[in-house]
């Protein structure tokens, strides 16, 4: 059972679902693309069996993860992550790029393409351009709808 | 004292800063502008005094945040981020992106200057243009170095 916090903040809330110890560790080896249960204790060093399956259950449960059996006798099943789960590969890239910049200079995270190091931004879809962190704030949806009908109102 | 996860992955070793229990929600309210202790403790719901400053202590070790005196008698201080600290910035960000669209429906991560709804993408500096998840990865800084000197001997 995942312990709560008393707020109701996205990050709060998320940190619920992926706050746990090791949680960004699995969902990070589920994006290297490693499926089975003895490959992800392979690869993620010191963590223990029963502390992995009940990190898995807890992702399966809040629609991160989803099992794929691929064989019945005996049971075997394969992790992958769902399409939200996959939002998730953000969270552990800021992670990573910050750690690569300032705790870990043996590796850095780079464009596959040109090999050159990544940043991780704040992008505006609408404006077309990145925004630094000053320029985002949180805001109630509620407010957001108004704004959206207010144009609506004004385009008609 | 921290635990230590037994990897030596950015991401682990960025876990090992602020991969405790609430510190993610402290950094949060530092960036929101709270600077004292009391309203630390007031923003953060349900966080304990004596976890409230011992993580304060941790991230000031690991020179994310830096206290600064504004009474000597009695004595009195003030936290806030420093650069690296700062730059942690887009992680609360990402959490806070992804929260707000699959686990808390009540507020969304917005642009200031426009309303719209911000995204966080891993972005080349090199390419100039937004790179997908799976153009990403991690390199050792060595190659990274072995690149650039070979770059720079085609040059010359």
């Amino acid at each position: 059972m995942s312990k709560t916090y008393a707020q109701s903040s996205p990050v709060a809330r998320t940190l619920e679902v992926v706050g746990e110890r090791w949680t960004i560790l699995i969902l990070q080896e589920l994006l290297r693309g490693s499926h089975r249960f003895a490959d992800l204790k392979e690869s993620i060093q010191g963590i223990a069996s029963n502390l992995l399956s009940e990190r898995l259950k807890l992702l399966e449960k809040n629609g991160v993860v989803e099992r794929k059996f691929y064989s019945n006798h005996p049971p075997r099943a394969e992790y992958y992550l769902t399409r939200k789960g996959h939002e998730l590969g953000i969270v552990a890239g800021a992670l990573a790029a910050w750690g690569a910049k300032y705790v870990s200079d043996d590796v850095v995270l780079v464009h596959n393409q040109c090999g050159s190091v990544i940043q991780v931004v704040y992008y505006c879809p609408e404006c077309e351009e990145q925004v630094a962190g000053a320029g985002v704030r949180l805001m109630p949806t509620r407010r957001l709808r108004e704004k959206v009908l207010a144009k609506e109102t004004v385009s008609v």
